[in-house]
């Protein structure tokens, strides 16, 4: 046999998190207009669901493009344990000056894991903030 | 046919909210140690899914026990608009004397809802913190 | 080891039916007016999950309550074979003079599968007609 | 922080329906060989998961591809109020020369919501017809 | 406010395994005849879905009936530990005289957890073998 | 109406297999080291959730780029009769010489698959391990 196509695999994890979204340089008409409930001064909160995907070929002798035990102290290390029980806004370095969307959250999660995974490596986020709203970096 | 036996009709609602576990009897150190990351000063949040089981005798000329879109009219008006996209212990007036955890917005939403529904109808919520920590009242 | 209570054994199984809510014995505008987009004309469907909770001890030399396999042979002879893929109004023998709400779909299953079980055992329905919307019988 | 890869933003919706599949062309021996139950000519019917994928680049202000409330309202308003609780045999103007398979169905979404998105926004459904059968489209 | 009923608190937690159903009292033709493929000798796996609930009065300065933290590490190091990623048959004390079926893996369960909880608190197992299959005890 | 682009068509189907990871190749400590828990010599087991996706022009008489039940019964006969309630290392045969990680059983897969369909259809494996690891093949 001889396995001629990359592999990818995935790794689901968890946070849970308070945010708002706001633009600064917006007053507060036109956030509450862009942003509505989601610009609530006191914040709200979610239960993210992040799914890691990591594309390569697959390593002969163990038969895994990556063992996902070493995925999961990755993403472990370099996003749940920053995001998980935390205020985005207030506590992630990265939304100080950024609006912790989804798409910006997905954003900021592959900028933290890309230069830990090793280069020959593809990666991809998928972030769900519910059920029903989700998104993918890159595209 | 006679249907001798009362059913049970289920209504499925979800709200973001985010909330801390804080007692103010205690002091900083007892929080922490008690309520671990739950504690912290900067909220965190979740999604939160509501689960209302409504019991009964299933009428005759309807063939319901309540018509679920009255049931979610009641639960949107008394809890949904109230708890979704807000702040628990900030902008929820039972939470301001009351520590939110699931087992408390549980009681508090069956408190809230027991008394707009008919006399004759039996009342249970079951509320999900997250996938896998989840409560009943009453039990 | 001596189990002293009773187990319940429970058996998913699903079928796609299309169905109206419709009371012959009021006119159009109250049809309309109490059962809305369910009780268009020409029908709507469901892909409706059916739950079956049988409850009894266990056997000693099998460690089956029942064995499943033979709960789900029940089931699908007695349900699915007469439910999948049909119009419920039109072509379900009970539904001819009983509107198919949920509360009575579970009603009419419990009446299908109760007499087909050994007398020592527990039956109880649970129908999920949406992730939303969903009734247990008896309650 | 300089956002140089394309994001898709997810959203899902949910719509139930009844439908048959059937080709006028062919005899009834013919469509019922071909599209078995699902021929039936009294219908059947599901409860249809549908995933709409927008792609292009977030928007510096906003931090949003697009605001999910003014993507749900564009579902809402060309697929949703059309499709749900509806016949689509029937009731539906594309499904009346069109056999209403999970492809075609997610074929005619495509075309209804694809104008009505900006034009530098990338389009893809995905339609759940079951938990166990799903298509996409384009693939 | 006064919280006058119990409340039910749950934890989902999970552990995968390898197990064979045989009665070693009967033959080889009649444990194929009742257990079919589930006796196949070289064994067959499962993901175990296991939720635990625990029923009792919310303590008035937490607010918890148990906190959750305690509950997981009680099932952690009584059941996880010693079940996942094992072979029941051979590799967990109870069933080398227990055939374990889900009833007698859920019946196990409850027993390694009965004398870890305060007395005043009760306790129920659901075990998912699978999607399809799953059982309760005590019912 | 002019269907210009390929359409996706997914299958959903499940097996319940028991395996181990090990690597004749190296010593126990090394295989203890690499695969862990995984690497049990008495085997663990999964509910493995598999995925196929079928990618061609949708058919303008069928409606269909693939007729599902003809999909599922090629997939239940090269893959499900073969691995479900099986010992993956022992009973089938690719892995006798090849570690049954999730990628090389995705992979295995894929091969049994390939020339059962169509030359004109494209295809990709998605296997689940658990709701948290899975994989895709080809990427």
């Amino acid at each position: 046999m001889n396995n001629q196509f990359k592999t990818s695999v995935y790794r689901k994890e968890s946070f849970n998190a308070a945010h708002r979204l706001h633009n600064p340089n917006w007053d507060d008409k036109k956030n509450q207009m862009i942003f509505g409930k989601c610009n609530n001064a006191n914040f709200h909160g979610h239960n993210y669901e992040l799914e890691v995907r990591v594309t390569g070929f697959c390593d002969a002798e163990t038969g895994y493009v990556i063992d996902v035990k070493i995925l999961s102290d990755i993403i472990q290390h370099a996003v749940i344990n920053k995001f998980d029980h935390k205020n985005l806004n207030i506590e992630v370095e990265e939304f100080k000056n950024l609006n912790p969307t989804a798409e910006n959250i997905a954003f900021v999660i592959y900028n933290r894991l890309v230069n830990r995974l090793p280069n020959d490596l593809d990666l991809k986020i998928r972030l769900y903030e519910t059920r029903k709203n989700y998104v993918e970096y890159p595209a």
